[in-house]
């Protein structure tokens, strides 16, 4: 597939079939995530790969309820935006209920680990939230995205479960001194999947020589 | 350019020509960052494109010593490396040399700033380094430097000028609440640029239901 074409037809897909995932199919996704940059080539993640159905219903255990107090908040927000974002909106927090409700079922969920001992972590001594460890590690995520979406598959980027990782460590036996960055549902789409996207347009999200 | 080709061979380019990128290419770069996804669409990102020759001077004044330094703390882990693998550090290290000494006539550096109150830092109360809010910026770091790879535009996704981020906001008249977490020259190859990648297998880099 066409880099441009993958990269602005990405969309979130949160309707997802059960079907399986044929082995070579998940493989080409699964390797496109080592291609990733990571500082000093470290590569300081690691891809565990759900596909045990008692462990995916155990994950949707726990996403559930962190969805659904994700979606009461947003729905203050709702009230407050012009009437056409507000649909779009409504729609897919419908996605997000069918997923929530649904993960268990979908034929892999992709959790991402980090290990930060690996990373060069430049922002940790400014006065503010660091997020510069992701530098290593959602570049690949990106790159899983894009393979999945050029192979059909539906997939969508969530971190919700980060609230619950203690949990999750223990289910997927996690090691100590890794944790949790992104956990990415895969399977095919129910209905359109991917295709248009609504982004602001680039003269919003730059600016030259002064921001 | 095909997906899977764009990303195999997408290198670390450090050493870049100061002849300028026209401005259909640049356009077609920036816009790639545009398409990524981020946390409820927020998109709470924002670049500044450093063409002015005076800036990224001063940005080179600021980026030479942190590269000195960290090239200094690397020299001690190549003495306890395999030979070839030795052999491979010092060459990219030696392009890193030649980075930090022309960082000033690269034709663009895109600085990538951030705006943490319109994240969802779900890792913020993790008793560990938070890298979640980079799930919101770095899928646009890797789009951009995919789309950059496949123009033939030389890139690198560095970060150690978040170490110097107050001058760097200074220099760039970035607002309050907005912070930096990517600095990426662009411009085309001295050399061979783009080509083969040296990354771990992916058996090493996943494992299944359990890690």
């Amino acid at each position: 597939m066409n880099l441009y074409d993958a990269m602005s037809t990405l969309r979130a897909v949160r309707r997802l079939r059960p079907d399986p995932i044929p082995e070579d199919v998940l493989e080409r996704v699964l390797n496109a995530a080592t291609w990733a940059p990571t500082g000093g080539n470290l590569q300081p993640w690691h891809m565990v790969v759900v596909r045990d159905q008692a462990k995916k219903k155990s994950l949707q255990d726990l996403y559930l309820p962190r969805w659904q107090t994700y979606n009461g908040h947003y729905e203050e927000r709702l009230a407050k935006m012009p009437e056409d974002q507000a649909e779009k909106s409504r729609k897919s927090l419908k996605a997000g209920d069918y997923l929530a409700e649904n993960l268990g079922d979908v034929p892999v969920i992709v959790v991402f680990c980090f290990n930060p001992s690996n990373m060069a972590i430049t922002d940790a001594k400014q006065d503010r939230p660091s997020i510069v460890g992701g530098g290593s590690v959602y570049p690949a995520v990106q790159n899983l995205l894009l393979a999945a979406r050029s192979e059909g598959l539906g997939c969508v980027l969530t971190t919700l479960l980060c609230m619950d990782e203690p949990a999750v460590k223990n289910l997927l036996a996690i090691p100590e001194g890794w944790h949790t960055c992104a956990h990415i549902p895969l399977g095919y789409p129910v209905g359109g999947g991917h295709g248009s996207i609504s982004r602001k347009p680039l003269a919003k999200m730059m600016s030259v020589d002064e921001f």
